[in-house]
């Protein structure tokens, strides 16, 4: 499809836009059950971000589902294309100097290894918000896990749908016991290094 | 579709981002025919508004082809959904903050007003990139009007397929009178205000 079609090199580079922010990019990408806390603590990490002075964009999976994946539906394989082009727009993101948080439930691990790939895995940091399938249908805040169980809900992640567990995340939180301002602090701990120039 | 999937709402707003950046976002969206200078002008673009200190960042034809849009092939069905996630992409970069400019064919005058309206009228400045097919043709930098003409390329824009101009762009760029330099300028002028706080 694309024979005909050349990669355009442009005059700014990735380092011109780390000396511009003051930081290197980097992608966060959270992985959890629905409910599990991901935007959350994307959200409470932002914000920290903000005040430290780095460039930082949540790509949310609730919010792309009514844009840019706004074709796609629940099937493995449209969860699949959902994945990668998160994937590619959190690439893209990196490339223009930023410091972008994906809150995506991200399911397969195939998935989330294209993703680390796509992006480049030096830029890439895996954070499972580990929250157990229990607790979030019992919190089931969207009502969305009721639904489920009602069997209204095609292919939802946990009840007819896998969630493979991240084997080695670079960060795992556990919502059961941490708070989200400890797990921001946690996060911000590794984070700091990684982009410092 | 998304019916069960909820946006959700960040404590980061688009007001914060401008602040913090100390200028407004907008999408500079060019529109031409393949060879008309499009990459060429926003290449030099970015450096000048690099050089202003603001937050820029292409997004670019030829290599979301790559990338997000790996998957599309160049059907009219196609185009318009390059198009359309071109669009759904620069309304991230603009919601992040950035000024993001848009190097795309978008030969569909349809295709550029769901773009224009996804992102937002008051973020959107349509840039002309008025090169005849005559001039485009005989430059032929990357060799594709010959396979065009030659039947090697299908729906290729200009050949067998229709640009449609634009008949109201905020501004045109004609190259064969203008230099780069003077349209960097031209565009800066009518930009430099737009994104002022």
């Amino acid at each position: 499809m694309t024979k005909n079609v050349r990669p355009q090199s442009f005059k700014a580079t990735i380092n011109d836009r780390m000396m511009a922010n003051g930081h290197k990019p980097l992608a966060i990408w959270f992985t959890g059950l629905s409910g599990a806390g991901k935007s959350t603590i994307a959200d409470a990490l932002e914000q920290k971000l903000l005040s430290e002075g780095i460039h930082t964009y949540i790509l949310d999976g609730d919010n792309m589902r009514h844009g840019i994946c706004s074709d796609l539906n629940f099937s493995n394989e449209d969860r699949k294309e959902n994945i990668r082009r998160a994937g590619e727009i959190a690439k893209l993101f990196v490339d223009a100097g930023t410091v972008v948080i994906t809150s995506f439930i991200s399911p397969f691990e195939e998935d989330r290894a294209v993703a680390k790939q796509t992006i480049g895995a030096h830029y890439f940091l895996e954070v499972f918000v580990n929250t157990s399938l229990k607790i979030c249908e019992e919190r089931d805040l969207k009502g969305l896990y009721k639904k489920a169980r009602a069997g209204e809900i095609d292919h939802f992640t946990g009840i007819s749908s896998p969630y493979e567990a991240p084997k080695q995340a670079d960060i795992e939180i556990r919502t059961e016991t941490e708070s989200v301002a400890e797990a921001v602090e946690k996060i911000w701990k590794i984070v700091q290094p990684l982009i410092a120039l």
